[in-house]
């Protein structure tokens, strides 16, 4: 696939900056990127993707081939060649403002504030949503699954069914970033400097006239990591013969059937042989869910394969992400924005989101416009780019994850139930509350100064 | 993102490769992907994802920094030199039988058939397995949503809310070849030659200070496409603002709220300015199932912009796809391939998909052995490349869109329905039938004969 970005955008993105440059509209912009509302099987998000958002940015440029392509769109026939020179000179010099990745989020809260000429600020917002969703997505669910699996390993299998490959890559790093140990996906491991796990497939077994063999020959392999897959044919049968191989065996892997069961069984096999070092990692269409009640009855699972569930977050495959223009600048001038089509009004203004505490577990958030002091609290929106620039290099996988562990660490328990949490409170400050009341009112003025009004309430 | 494919996959893909290797097993193996089961939700698949797969097979090939990266791997410290030699050297030399992108497919019937050297076969699982899933997930979701939308237009606005924005390039095209009319996503309109369509967004209309300015400004740009958000404040001001700018608009969007009572109140407004010919478009969290509802109680909507539920397949976001050894061979001996963990057996052998047709009209599938023959049925996997080269160039999207369509038309009403549909039949063929009571039978002899099997019984 041709990945080149400065396209992977919504038409809209780029006949509005045809017409905002058309038009000589050139105010600075802010927008928010926030989830409305949290669904009910999340009572917290974990954020993530702001690297890719960040790189995305900093990338940012339309090539020549770009500009020939757009202007072969039929969309594009009433615009003008200086729109054209216009993008082959662009970049973005905007300032950005996020949660670090790792930092837990709720609903309202800007996990991105983007100011910028309105223009840039317009044509990222395709791409930034998407990454920000998709990792944030991913990240969420991840940290959900490995508080499920209580201290056990939980790996990442999902590449194969993620929303394509390039989302298997993705989500490989959000799901390491939230907790996951491992990932099976190669190239994420190498980018990113994950650790690896894997064991074999079906086909290995089927492809040896006997299991026996298929289980030597990749111990001749692979003596230090080799996990068996042991249910090809009868996984008791294969745990047996896995644990009379007369060697080592560093673990088996259980990808069908009762896995509650099953485990049992394959622990006891391998310990009447006297194999307790063997390890049993179970996969096979697992989620929180179904690891949480692995887990309170007790089976002798060591690690979880999670795939599916995990990269296409399968409860809850879409958040309610937006990326909303909260105020312009032009000439020291500033107006804050919002909508207000049916429930559709969100908070306007540049806002900073701040934590308080009691006694090291989080109480309450309160989002606030930019500006507004709270001492006792920690401000969570903290700047990541100026001008275009990122400030500081990107931190590695392993030094998110510890954030976000130490971000868990600290809510409280009640919000950790993966069914039934209450509502994490996010208030709203009295400076938000007036800025708002002072939009409805501006804009209740320009509605009855409308000519068309009268029309309507007729 | 680094897009290097040739790590794209899962570790054990690699893993179990070097395993073949360093045991010089070099037998060809058959692998078919297909869908085990089809969700409630689904009566049909669409097949999609065959050009991604055939590209990538024709372009895997391990770069130095590739083989330098997985030799700096925990995983393959015990693995020898040669098995990068070989790696350095690979190229996919396999045969692959397919389902034409735009063919209905049902459970069991496989999309991909893949026969190579096994260790080639099993190194392109992950990502075959990850293309041919996702683009067939949407190509049947938005099957499904055309159908609904009953000959209007469906418009796919999705890439911000899929997987990752390649994800949102991948399902334009998928949505596109299943019926969709056209794409927002810029890229995926330029590489498939797909037809782009775009409106505006709140924010176009904010940054100005007067909604009918806001609107004025589109239309100078965009006389002839321009479609105007007309819900930032009040949907009916926002239409009436628009019926009476004293030009021809092409259309307006509605976004949120009640679209039944909104989009009649804004066609009336329209009409009684004379504004007939300006279309509604209708966008805002819409799915098959909310288009039949309106249209079904006549709302005048012209369009439907369709986005997060299309591309990311919300009510299924995944299916139960699997790639399984079903054959292998070596020096002419050819040995059918099945597993018989609980729930899991599969059809054995290389297979043929037979499809039956009466008066015009799709009557039952019958899956059979590679080699037997029906001459009333339509045999549906087709020979795609042989020893690694593609047998023709890959078709137009609007060339699959013409064998979706035509495909659709032939499936007779009932599978039609969007909930509750029945199953379609897809029998298996007797050869097929006596095929795996074969190997069952062997598969028991050598279990029988394995010195475990007491252990376990006892």
């Amino acid at each position: 696939m041709n990945t080149d970005k400065a396209l992977l955008v919504d038409l809209y993105e780029l006949t509005m900056a045809a017409a905002y440059f058309e038009h000589g509209i050139d105010c600075r912009a802010t927008f928010e990127l926030f989830v409305r509302h949290l669904p009910a099987q999340r009572s917290y998000l974990v954020a993530a993707g702001l690297d890719s958002a960040l790189t995305y940015l900093e990338n940012l440029r339309f090539s020549e081939d770009d500009v020939r392509l757009l202007r072969e769109q039929s969309a594009f026939q009433t615009v003008g060649p200086e729109f054209f020179d216009y993008l082959r000179e662009f970049w973005f010099h905007g300032d950005v403002h996020a949660l670090a990745e790792g930092t837990l989020a709720f609903a309202d809260e800007p996990l991105l504030q983007v100011t910028a000429p309105v223009l840039e600020a317009q044509i990222a917002e395709t791409y930034l949503l998407s990454v920000i969703h998709y990792e944030t997505l991913v990240a969420s669910k991840a940290a959900r699954v490995v508080r499920a699996a209580a201290g056990r390993p939980v790996l990442e299998f999902g590449t194969r069914r993620a929303h394509g490959p390039e989302a298997g890559v993705r989500a490989a790093r959000a799901a390491c970033l939230a907790g996951c140990t491992a990932t099976s996906n190669v190239l994420a491991g190498a980018l990113y400097d994950l650790p690896l796990a894997g064991t074999a497939a079906h086909s290995w077994t089927q492809v040896f006239a006997d299991e026996r063999r298929s289980f030597e020959a990749l111990l001749e392999t692979f003596p230090d990591t080799a996990i068996l897959l042991v249910d090809t044919y009868d996984p008791l049968v294969g745990a047996e013969i896995a644990a009379t191989l007369g060697k080592d065996v560093p673990g088996v892997r259980l990808d069908s059937g009762d896995m509650m069961e099953k485990s049992r069984y394959v622990r006891d096999i391998l310990d009447r042989h006297g194999r307790r070092a063997t390890k049993i990692v179970a996969s096979g269409d697992l989620n929180e869910y179904r690891i949480e009640e692995l887990i309170a009855h007790g089976a002798p699972i060591d690690s979880f394969g999670v795939g599916t569930d995990l990269v296409t977050s399968r409860d809850v495959p879409a958040l309610s992400v937006v990326y909303k223009l909260v105020e312009t600048e032009k000439s020291g001038v500033v107006e804050p924005k919002t909508k207000f089509s049916e429930e559709k009004v969100y908070w306007p203004g540049r806002k900073q989101v701040f934590r308080f505490s009691q006694q090291g577990k989080y109480h309450h958030d309160l989002l606030a416009r930019a500006g507004e002091e709270y001492p006792e609290a920690a401000p969570l929106l903290e700047p990541v780019m100026e001008a275009g620039r990122r400030l500081a290099p990107a931190p590695l996988v392993k030094e998110i994850r510890e954030r976000t562990l130490a971000n868990l660490a600290c809510l409280p328990e009640a919000y950790h139930l993966l069914r039934e949490a209450p509502a994490y409170p996010v208030e709203k400050s009295a400076g938000l509350d007036r800025l708002l009341e002072e939009v409805r009112m501006q804009r209740l003025g320009a509605a009855k100064a409308s000519p068309q009004r009268e029309v309507i309430s007729s």
